[in-house]
């Protein structure tokens, strides 16, 4: 078992790493809650929920709540329906929330665990590959119909619990989705290791380099949030290819395609910025035919209309007096903000398009 | 203009206390946001929004969001109704709130502050001597059917703004609610002050005397808060005649009585059972005789069933492992945290409710 600690500003917190960590839960947690909701979506439940049930004490009552897999789960009906279950089964302030499963989850159960009561503690147990990215941070959040991730807050976790076991039965569009951040996670910190992954195949993965790359990864999102919590400054170095991606993910409809996969076509699109409008030499060429050689959704490109994507832009919450800031790379590894205008952001939009349909 | 500073962990914020303050809010309000998003209540609307309106700089988008007055509206329904208003209007992350109202406003625009793109800044503008208690100490939420306050965050505004001013306009029922938390505030900290106000006629009260009480209530309020932010110890002592005013106000419905009427009424209890059960020689009769002159309904008493609020304070977010903490007083100005069994709670709650009834 490897871990992290995390330096926040209300408390630190360990990520624990390792294989099978869902059986042995009543190590990792503290015996002085009165009572344990978990909650997880339909998917997870029938693989992981019964293993977790076992191995939590049993001298603390332990609730369940489960709500639909997908993304259009992070909603206000399900908050509301998940904060009546926290009333029903009467959590007081020294109960604890387990967040079982990917991002949708840990980002839904947080949100419920920051509001209820006016905030308890919560335990992520991420499921995913792409929750390496969400389950460290303190960012937890639920979608408004018109964008992603507007209502929410700041609350961190009380511990991560990240057993590499849960990845096994991953479906490919979801460690396509997780290496969507993986490889995010590279091109801000290493360029070895960016190199590294681009010159791989998805599914000849070993899980020792799955695990390695895990580790790295919430090792640099570790190392930025520590440093700005609040996405004053550096945070937004996290944003790199996330503003298109966000838009591509509301206009097409929350889980039409993945979150990590809309971050990889969104990486492209910062590619093509970077080495367009600000001379980088970004290797877009090489980045181009991994996403190809790994079924990402490249194509989803070609749906979009460059004109509402940037009206969604402005809506998105690092808009500010209706100029857009984008996250660039000088070169892999060195990430800046810059604010682009509207004419060359369309331009280029197009221009990628284009280029995507093959005309 | 008096002030206060009051010290939190994410920021020093200012408490203003003065007459006319809305008329001068441009002296009072950085100039560097995008936006502000005024929310009010329709009653207070018609009072006082053109003012503040009118006294913010021309150089902001200024818009405003009215809900309807009274307590329902801290509901599930309003704060998404006032989410979609941010989004609708285009809050972005430098946007203000201003929460103009009584406490109702301050804590349902202070909940939707603390969510909205996870948290945007807020300033509380009080219109009623009862918010003076409620607009410091970061304590922000909204109810649930099954009890108040159950959602919400802790989250401090950038400054609380109190027109004096606007207390002229109050009817007699609010001033009495307000009244309900200035004496508690007297209870906690002041013996002489305490007496002083037992002696006085609301009806009779000074300008003068308004002013002081509400600053002194705020500093009692503040040096509290800033010991003990999260309810993790002498915050608690806050809660003196709570556990039975939230019960009670749950029961009723939110709006039959006031919140400070049916706390007035619960430190009537809770000098009761420290009385009754802890030997102290609080001024009961005394105090009795006050809540009669100043019309307090203490005849609610007669409407409640004992097994009943025992069951909603069970609830109470106070409660551990279903045992009751209340709050109760050694002597005025010496409270403590003292749990007490059930069966007790029921005969005392009989027994004053026998005593009130007349019989």
């Amino acid at each position: 078992m490897a871990s992290v600690t995390v330096r926040s500003s209300s408390h630190d917190y360990e990520v624990l790493i390792g294989k099978g960590l869902r059986h042995n839960l009543v190590e990792f947690i503290s015996s002085g809650y009165t009572s344990i909701l978990v909650i997880t979506d339909s998917t997870v439940k029938d693989h992981y929920l019964q293993d977790v049930k076992e191995s939590l004490s049993e001298a603390t009552p332990v609730f369940t709540a489960v709500v639909p897999a997908g993304e259009s789960s992070k909603s206000m009906v399900r908050y509301e329906e998940l904060l009546d279950s926290c009333v029903d089964v009467k959590l007081d302030r020294k109960s604890l929330i387990i967040a079982l499963g990917g991002g949708m989850i840990g980002d839904l159960a947080g949100f419920v665990a920051s509001t209820y009561l006016r905030g308890i503690d919560y335990i992520q147990m991420p499921t995913t590959i792409l929750a390496h990215d969400s389950s460290v941070g303190g960012k937890v959040a639920i979608n408004h119909p018109k964008g992603k991730n507007l209502i929410g807050s700041f609350y961190h976790p009380v511990k991560v619990i990240y057993d590499i076991e849960t990845m096994e039965t991953l479906p490919e569009s979801e460690i396509r989705s997780g290496y969507g951040e993986v490889i995010k996670h590279a091109f801000l910190s290493d360029e070895d290791w960016a190199h590294r992954l681009l010159k791989g195949k998805l599914s000849e993965l070993s899980v020792k380099q799955l695990e390695s790359d895990i580790m790295k990864g919430i090792q640099v999102k570790a190392s930025i949030v520590e440093k700005d919590e609040r996405e004053a400054g550096i945070r937004k170095y996290l944003n790199l290819g996330h503003t298109l991606a966000h838009a591509i993910e509301a206009e097409l409809g929350y889980g039409e395609i993945t979150h990590g996969e809309a971050v990889a076509v969104g990486l492209l699109f910062m590619m093509k910025l970077s080495n367009e409008l600000k001379g980088a030499q970004l290797p877009i060429q090489a980045y181009k035919e991994w996403l190809d050689d790994n079924n990402y959704p490249v194509s989803v490109l070609t749906r979009i209309r460059p004109d509402r994507m940037l009206e969604r832009m402005m809506l998105d919450k690092k808009t500010l007096r209706r100029k857009i800031n984008f996250v660039l790379l000088h070169e892999l590894s060195d990430p800046y903000v810059v604010e682009i205008e509207e004419a060359q952001l369309l331009e280029q939009m197009s221009l990628l398009i284009n280029e995507v349909s093959g005309e």
